[in-house]
């Protein structure tokens, strides 16, 4: 019998998911954090930093379209895109969609997981070559504020709120994110779980309501993410993304996002509605 | 250090899930299955059959509410439900929430399920002490071949499609359920996940289809049971869930469902909508 290889992964102190893999094909201790990426039977390649889930060949577009298509599709004419983190390139990919799009930056601290990320995952990571884009390894908080009044769309595709991601779920940089839009802009934040991290999504919201005229909380099921159900935080200058009629939005080739489905987004259930201060309950 | 004890579920061959816990509150074999109470540190009790969760103290409300109120609420006066079943009692917890209800049937083939969720869960199974439920410990097949045209709304919550539960996952009952109902009759079953159970649901979802007039489908978040994502597929004789005016809905008191959330339910992820044959891909 062949022996049997298992990834485990404690997403609470208390509860954790395991995966059957085949081999692992990168292991390295980068300057920021730890890098793997290994072959698991039910979801494909998967990218694991400091021990946790980032993606998989299998469920990746969820992830990558929800933290892109509805921020972009709300915005009226987005030209220029920053992406802080998401060094696999996978929201890179989703924003070159839009025809209006002209520089999509991408701005990752850690260098490794953009080299990592194109050897291993090209369907995720093939984007980061197109000529629109403009690849930054440096610090995201610096970025912005070297970026004054600039972005039209900035989309936060950070790694856990542990090790080089903390400053990126603060207030701070929320504020820094709103001076470095234009008029009109929109940021989108992936902010974890709506059962594992209450407080901390419940602290974002109030943070981008207090900086952004428009605050909307959204949720997508993503499989390999702790709970399954993960949020996200959207801080608008300008359009609401509730505002808009289905035959305002863009069509674009997707597998979990869609027109008939961008407005039921933001009719939460109730537990996580609480979130927002605005629950029906 | 204190000995740790994981509970753990292979929800596919491939992947799974683990849990922390405290002490093993009960275990026997009945005369269909497995069946365990354990206590995890992140979701309270659960109860296991088979090995595989069945709820939990923190998230029943999810699955039970959804399993429930859509159907519920959609049909104008359901007087005679059935819960196929369902022996921890959440559901006709649910269900009692309406005062059109005369009777409440708990169809449930295993009676230990019934006695030791009233033992271990009195917040889930303590509404079958209502004076408006009638237990029938029987097959639920029988049970409707005995009742037709008798009931209004006929709630499926049964196990995974292996073991005891197998038939009801099949054309014929779904055909036995329809002659059970009384004109304007609904049924709604818990149809697996549609990360992992595809060809399942693809195939229910058809088998009532062409039963009744009206098929819909919809998703919750359950982070206990495999991928997270859970499929209810609802059948009716009289009104579409999705012609209803908010205003038109009971507000009942829940943690999950809720008016302005039930149309937002039949907008669904792309990846889900295929599985219906309607997809806008």
């Amino acid at each position: 019998m062949d022996m049997e290889l298992w990834y485990t992964e404690k997403q609470t102190p208390d509860f954790g998911i395991q995966a059957k893999i085949g081999r692992t094909l990168h292991h390295e201790q980068t300057e920021y954090q730890s890098l793997d990426v290994i072959e698991t039977k039910q979801f494909g390649r998967m990218l694991v930093l400091d021990g946790m889930v980032m993606t998989t060949d299998q469920d990746e577009f969820v992830y990558h379209e929800m933290l892109t298509h509805v921020g972009m599709n709300t915005h009226p004419n987005p030209k220029r895109v920053l992406v802080i983190g998401g060094g696999d390139g996978g929201v890179i990919r989703e924003v070159l969609k839009y025809p209006s799009v002209e520089h999509a930056v991408l701005c990752e601290i850690d260098g490794r997981v953009i080299e990592v990320s194109k050897e291993y995952f090209p369907k995720i990571a093939g984007a980061l070559e197109d000529s629109r884009v403009k690849i930054r390894v440096e610090d995201g908080i610096k970025h912005i504020e070297a970026h004054p009044n600039h972005y039209d769309v900035i989309l936060v595709d950070s790694t856990e709120p542990v090790g080089p991601a903390v400053g990126l779920f603060q207030k701070p940089f929320y504020q820094g994110i709103f001076e470095a839009l234009r008029p009109e802009g929109i940021m989108v934040a992936q902010t974890e779980s709506p059962w594992f991290n209450r407080d901390l999504i419940r602290r974002v919201y109030r943070d981008i309501s207090n900086i952004f005229p428009i605050a909307r909380l959204y949720t997508a099921s993503i499989p390999t993410y702790p709970s399954g159900l993960w949020s996200f935080t959207l801080g608008s200058k300008g359009r609401d993304p509730i505002s808009l009629r289905e035959e305002d939005l863009q069509a674009i080739h997707t597998k979990y996002y869609g027109p008939t489905l961008h407005h039921a987004l933001f009719r939460l259930p109730k537990f996580v509605e609480e979130l927002t201060g605005k629950g029906e309950a």
